[in-house]
Order: C-alpha cells, then sequence, then structure tokens
C-alpha cells in the first residue's frame, strides 16, 4: 500500500498532503467528541484533476476514500479508519464565478459556506443556506449532506439551492455538470445523487448554486407562547399575513432559555415574565418600503388579540436583532454546561409537531425523572432538535451511556406520527444501524443497488450511509 | 404471450383492460401526430396492488409496459410498439389526502393536473403547476416528464413540489415513500431518480404534493417592448422592485401576436401600437393589502421612464386579466393556421436569452429565407419555445420533412450558449438520438448504468430516453 501513498504524493506535491502526526489531528478530531479518525494519510488535492488523479490511485490500489469538507458534521461522517486517506477539500477553495444576472454562484466545494454567502453579498444578491457552522463548514459538504439551517422554510435546503455539480466518480472520471439552467429535462438529473448522498456515490468538487434578491427590510421578533400548538398557529397566521416574507421561524422551550441566560455571556432574559416556550420569527423582503415593520406589528397584534401568543418584543434595531438570533445560538451552547446532552435530529410532518413534542418529552421523562428536555428548531419545516440534558447530580459518563437507550423512545415516537430519525444532519455512522430498523425495506433495497452500482468496489467512504460488506483493513 | 394476455385480464377484471380496436385508439394517437401507438392491450389498473400485479405478470413474461397518463406528452414518450402493452393511470384517480396544516395533498398518478389544482382551492391553497393541458394532463405524467409551465419562476417545477412518491418498480415491488416531511436526510433521495425519469425506472402511482398559500391579490399586465434584452432588465427590476412577488413572466414575439390576432376568434391586437416583443406580466401576492396595484404601476412607470419599454397595459378586471392570458395561449394555437411549424423547447442561462434568440433567428432565416420564426416561452426560467413557422407557399411536408435539419441549428447554438435542447418537455423518442450528441459522455454512461441497475430486462417504457439494447419483439 505504500507504493500508493508514493503515487499520491508524487501526483500532490509538497503541499498537497499531510503525514505528520501533528498535522493530522484537525483531519481526525470529531466536533462532538464521539468518534476519532484513525487515518495516517490526508491528502490535500487543489484542483479538480487532482482529485480525480487520487481517487483513480485509490481505485487502482483499493485504497477506500473519506472526502472530508470543514469537518463540522454530527453524525460520524467523515470519520476514518486506519486503512482509509482522508481527501481533504480544504485546497479546493476558489469562487469560479458569480452571476448576478442569472443568480447564480459557481464554487469549488471547499469554500467556507461563509465566503459564498459574503461573494453573494458583494454581488447585491443573498445566497440564503445559513447554519451554525456556517464559518467553517465548507460547501462541498453542505451539498453532500444536503444541510438545512434557519432559511428552509423560505428558500429550500442545499438540494433546493443546487442547479449544477461537478463530481470526481468513483473510478476517478470526472462527471462535469456545472450547469446554471432553471429547466433542463434531459434525461435522469443526476446531480441528485450526490447531493446528501454523504460522499458514499462520488465526490462533489463543485457546484453551481442559485442566488436570489438581497432582503431590503428585515424585521425580527421574539414572542413568548403557551405551547408548540400556539406555535403552529402563529406560523400559520404569519405566512398568510404577512405575503409569505416569513424567512425564520425557530421554536425555542424555556429549559433551553434557562440554560442560555444562566451559562452564556452577555446573553439575558429577553422578556419580563416567563414563558413555556418562545418563538424567534423574522420577516424579510426584498422591496424597500419601509412596510414589512407594520405587517410585522399588525401581524402580532392579532396574534395577541386572539391570544395565540402571550408577549412579542420586535427588535427596533441591528444591535436588538443581533441579540435575538444571539439568545437562539445559546439555546445550543448552554447545554454544554448542563452535562451529558442526548441529541436528536427528528423532523415530522409540521402539524404533528406538537403531538411529537408532548409525547417524546411524557416518554423520557417517565423513562429517567429528572431528565431536562431542551427542544429547539425549525418547526416551519417540522424539524425539531430534541436535546435531552442530564438529571441534575447523574454521572454525566453513565448518562452518556444510556443515549442509545433513548434514541430508541424518542425515534420510535417520530417514527409513529411518520417522521424522520435525521432531519437535516444525516446518517453517516451514527445512525446507520439504525437506518434498517426505519426505513422501508424496498427503499434500503433500492439505496444498496444505487450504491453497488455506482461504487462497485465500495472505495467511496465505504461504512457510512449504508454498511460496508468488507471489514476495513489495515495494511496501510 | 397470449398467456400473460389471459393473466392481466384475470388481474383487472372487466373493466380493468382495452383490447377493441376502436377503444385501443386514444392510448395510441399522439397529440401532435408525430407518432402513432401499435399496441394492442391497454391495462387500466384502478389501484396500486394492480399495478404491482401487473407490472410483475409482465416482468415474468417479458412484457414491455408502456406507463401513459392523459397522453398530452410532446417526444413522444409514450409511444408504444405492437409488442409492447400500455399501463394507463386513468383509473388510479383518487385524490387520497389533502392537509392545509401541513400544506399537503397526496394524489393519484391519474388524477387530471387541474383537479389537483382545484382542490387545493377548495382547500383554500395553491398548488402552483400549471400548463397549456392541464384540462387533461395527469399528475403521474407531469411528475413523469418533470413538468415545468408558467409558474416555475416563482414555484418551481414539478421535481420542486413533490415531497413523497409511492412508485411500483419494475419487478413488481411498491416503494411507499409518501412522506409528507420538508427534512428527511435518511439516505439517498430516490424520489429524485423517477421524477422526470419518463417511466423508464418504475411507475409512479401517486405522490405527496406542497400546496402554498392562496394568492390574495394578483395583477397582470402586458407591455410592448424593443427585444429581449429589454426583457431580461425588466425581469430583473420587476424581481427587485415587487418584493419578488414576479409569478409568471412570459416574452411574445410579435410574429405569434400577429398569428394569434388572425387565426384565433376573439383575439384582437391588445395595444393601439404594434412592438417587436410582448413580455405579459402576473404579480401575486399572499398578502390582501390592496398595494399590489401600486407596486405594478410604479414598477412599470419606471420601466417607462428608462426607456425598458414602450408601452404597458394593467388588466383592470378579471375579464381583461384573462383576455390577456387568452392571447398568450392564443400564440400557441395562431401558429395551427400558418402551415408547417418545426418546434423547439430550449432553455440558456437567463443572461443569455437575448444571445440565443438572436443568433438563432438569424441562422434560421439564413438558412430558409421566408421561415418566420415564432419565438416565445418562460423567459424568467431561461426557457424558449423557438417555434419556426414555414415560408408562405412552401409545401407542408417538405418544409416538415426538414425538421432535423432546422433542430441542429437551433440545438447547436443553445449548446453553444451552454443550454440544454430540452427545457421542460422530456426526451421520449423524438430526442433519444440527439441526446448522446448533446450530453457529456460521462453522464450518459451514468444514466446507463442507472437504468441497468434498476430495470435490468428492459421493460419500463423501453427505447424512450435511452435507446433500449434489444430490439422490440412483435409476438404479442
Amino acid at each position: 500500500m505504500s507504493g500508493a501513498i508514493d503515487r499520491l504524493k508524487q501526483a500532490l506535491g509538497p503541499k498537497g498532503w499531510v503525514e505528520d502526526e501533528a498535522d493530522l489531528e484537525p483531519y481526525r478530531e470529531e466536533r462532538r467528541g464521539k468518534y476519532r479518525g484513525l487515518t495516517r494519510f490526508v491528502a490535500r488535492p487543489a484542483t479538480v484533476g487532482q482529485v480525480a488523479e487520487v481517487v483513480r490511485i485509490c481505485a487502482e490500489a483499493g485504497l477506500p476514500v473519506v472526502p472530508q469538507g470543514g469537518n463540522t458534521g454530527l453524525v460520524g461522517g467523515t470519520v476514518t479508519a486506519e486503512s482509509e486517506i482522508v481527501l481533504s477539500t480544504d485546497r479546493l477553495d476558489r469562487i469560479r464565478d458569480i452571476d448576478p444576472l442569472d443568480n447564480t454562484i459557481t464554487v469549488e466545494a471547499g469554500v467556507i459556506l461563509q465566503r459564498v454567502q459574503e461573494a453573494a453579498d458583494d454581488a447585491d444578491r443573498l445566497f440564503p443556506l445559513s447554519l451554525g457552522a456556517e464559518g467553517s463548514c465548507r460547501i462541498g459538504g453542505n451539498l453532500s449532506s444536503n444541510a438545512g439551517g434557519t432559511g428552509v422554510l423560505r428558500y429550500g435546503n442545499a438540494r433546493d439551492l443546487t442547479l449544477g455539480l461537478e463530481v470526481v466518480l468513483p473510478d476517478g472520471r470526472v462527471w462535469n455538470g456545472l450547469r446554471r439552467l432553471r429547466k433542463d429535462n434531459t434525461g435522469y438529473d443526476l446531480k441528485q445523487l450526490f447531493i446528501g448522498a454523504e460522499g458514499t456515490l462520488g465526490i462533489i468538487t463543485a457546484a453551481v448554486l442559485k442566488l436570489f434578491p438581497k432582503p431590503r427590510q428585515v424585521e425580527t421578533a421574539l414572542v413568548g407562547l403557551a405551547d408548540p400548538q400556539s406555535a403552529l398557529r402563529l406560523l400559520s397566521n404569519a405566512r398568510s399575513d404577512s405575503g409569505d416574507t416569513v424567512s425564520a421561524f425557530e421554536l425555542m422551550g424555556r429549559t433551553g432559555v434557562d440554560f442560555a441566560v444562566q451559562h452564556v455571556h452577555g446573553v439575558s432574559d429577553p422578556m419580563g415574565d416567563r414563558y413555556p416556550w418562545y418563538v424567534l420569527i423574522e420577516l424579510a423582503s426584498p422591496i424597500d418600503d419601509g412596510r414589512l415593520r407594520e405587517t410585522m406589528e399588525t401581524m402580532l397584534g392579532t396574534a395577541l388579540e386572539r391570544e395565540i401568543i402571550q408577549d412579542a418584543v420586535i427588535a427596533a434595531n441591528r444591535d436588538q436583532e443581533q441579540r435575538l438570533w444571539r439568545l437562539r445560538e445559546a439555546v445550543v451552547e448552554g447545554q454544554l454546561s448542563e452535562g451529558g446532552s442526548i441529541k436528536h435530529d427528528v423532523s415530522v410532518p409540521v402539524s404533528r409537531v406538537p403531538d411529537f413534542i408532548d409525547q417524546a418529552t411524557r416518554a423520557v421523562e417517565a423513562w429517567l425523572p429528572g431528565i431536562r428536555p431542551c427542544a429547539f428548531g425549525h418547526v416551519g419545516d417540522g424539524n425539531i432538535h430534541f436535546n435531552l440534558s442530564q438529571p441534575v447530580g447523574m454521572d454525566r459518563q453513565a448518562y452518556l451511556d444510556r443515549w442509545d437507550e433513548a434514541s430508541r423512545i424518542v425515534h420510535d415516537i417520530a417514527a409513529e406520527l411518520d417522521g424522520s430519525i435525521s432531519a437535516e444532519h444525516g446518517i453517516g455512522i451514527m445512525k446507520r444501524d439504525e437506518l434498517p430498523l426505519r426505513k422501508d425495506a424496498v427503499a434500503l433495497d433500492l439505496m444498496r443497488r444505487i450504491k453497488d452500482c455506482l461504487d462497485p468496489e465500495e472505495l467511496m467512504n465505504p461504512g457510512k450511509v449504508l454498511k460496508a460488506r468488507r471489514q476495513p483493513s489495515s495494511d496501510l
């Protein structure tokens, strides 16, 4: 196998690979610390030609390849065995083109999401994909995991934002599908295969993405309400009363807000009174007529009158707006200080969100008295991050050891409500072995057949999403 | 083979099949008269179970199946050889569920598009797919061909409107993917394989579709302008000045308007003066604030001032609105009275639309003096129906015999501009043999591999999209 490594080094040039133990660390670490990669070699190609060359050499040598972007995934999708190499996209970071008239931007896989947003902004356009890790995740990873985030309600997920792809196939051939067409019905829509496939069918090296008119007005408000059912009613009214300008609708339970206020510097209780639930609501309009504030006021006023909500504050300026968003992010951060947290990324049909939260809360409280459910999420997409902080005083590790037990309870309820065990994070290795229990057998068989068809040697991110047929060897 | 037909009859029951010559006619005819089906047997299953049974029997007998919806396609996608049976979805016509809170509707494949629109309307929602054949095309066909139409600019094409599918696979198994989730990242997005595959990978039997808030205000206007370049400028301004409420933006050349006025009953010249080009523009907003008219007026006023457009009329009431849309439809109808028409369904990046129209017009005029290009289409999607009426006095058939020659010229220019030879109509058999000349070889190879993987016996709509490996036998 060292022959293959030598060939890789030669193809990649001096800056194109990492072998030193210390330098390998960032490529082995996983954000949550749940998994640890063991790779001994990282390829860092700088061009699509080099990606193809790496894949070709690996295909010839039977060497498995794990593509890695910003390494911010949450399901162990880029973890490596000792016998696998990492193909990092961190040097594939050119913005190839931006066209405000076509409303498109063409970027290489390694461009950091925030840079895509900034480039769009510079061209007076919006690239609406937005999520917690945007300062370090890379767009290739966002596409490979079909990332969601806070803008899905209005603009769709990563899949919906993609017009064209360039992909290196498992045999090293390059498929150039970098079209910027809004309509193209010339055969199977191949790009759909690679989006959300978590690198198991090929390596996305570049993409043409959609841009949108930039919002000229944004209004942000926080409301306090009694329960998730009220949040749903508010969403429905907000969509129809605001000209469908709702661009974010984030639900947070009081427990999460408590954690944020207690533990995160600079975050204070957002309203005079405490409410069981909160919604961060954002309206955004590309028209600059100064009327969006009025729309927000009218909509919230009506909701107050009808007792759908109990209180509301509208951000008066950019600073207050940022403070409301800071609270939303602090809900995630605050949990870190409350011991172990067992996390879920569940979705259900939008109308079932209240049922899900209600049933799942009761079930986990019955399972482990003292457990502290901390539900938040993108309720407009039916996506709930149902995170469970440990009971006060319980041993952290003893709690985390019961992760699978908790997940079974939560996922059973999601499944019962026609939901999904992974709304936006993907499968990786974390949910791989659960997938066969949750997914239609015919669907699984189709997935298997597609994997076998495109990657018969199982060299692309083996063992992610689907179980590998072969055991990884360790003769690197 | 008659054994298989007997088994089919038994499985389908008395109303479930057609064999009589006269009754077969509607299933053999093709709208444009370019192709003619030769099938001797039509299966009309009424349930997904019966569809599965039909496909199973056919798989066992090696009998090819051609799925057919409303039979309104334009590329010969449902034409049959003598040895093939038609599987019609015309009895699969239940609306299984509609949920205004989830904004979803679940329909069987045979439901006529207009019925889906009406059911949504009854539930105070919008199903935005809209196209000429909506009174007779069936939703399964719309999905299988990834239909476009006039609402794509705002709402996307059929693919974008689909949340879940139920599909009978080539081996007769049923994949139940009828999810109504807005986010679901549990493995490969299988529904994408079947949408736009023109029935070559399986038969779509039902779908969960997205609904939207119903527009409360609609404003429609017709503008006269100098050239397609001005239309693009207008579009860009309209999108940013109207709060992105542009819901239709249809370009029409004067030739098509002339044909409409001359030949279509009740259609008159829309403005006092004649203009080289026209755009039908529609704004739609789900908010009922009575301000959309003002938005339209301001937007068009500014465009007049800046000399982007030369004239404009805004429909004052529902009747005038319908008359403007009638003109748009009459552009298609009017061509029928001008002899042979060679039609193209091309797309290019939006910014290249003026280049395309300009170059293609000059090229065909040089090729055949007197030819009358009649370009119209969904310019906001870069989709131009570049139809060419024959020179006055030329023999109709002699003209139509030169279809391929004309198409080569038009498609060469589209390809040069990074465009597509089929924006929304699909490939069928009409463009099948051209596809290998226009499409990336790697893409074609991937398509072939997917076809072989899902339908190894080539029994699902063989010879459509991709050339069949086997010749159809005629021993039915």
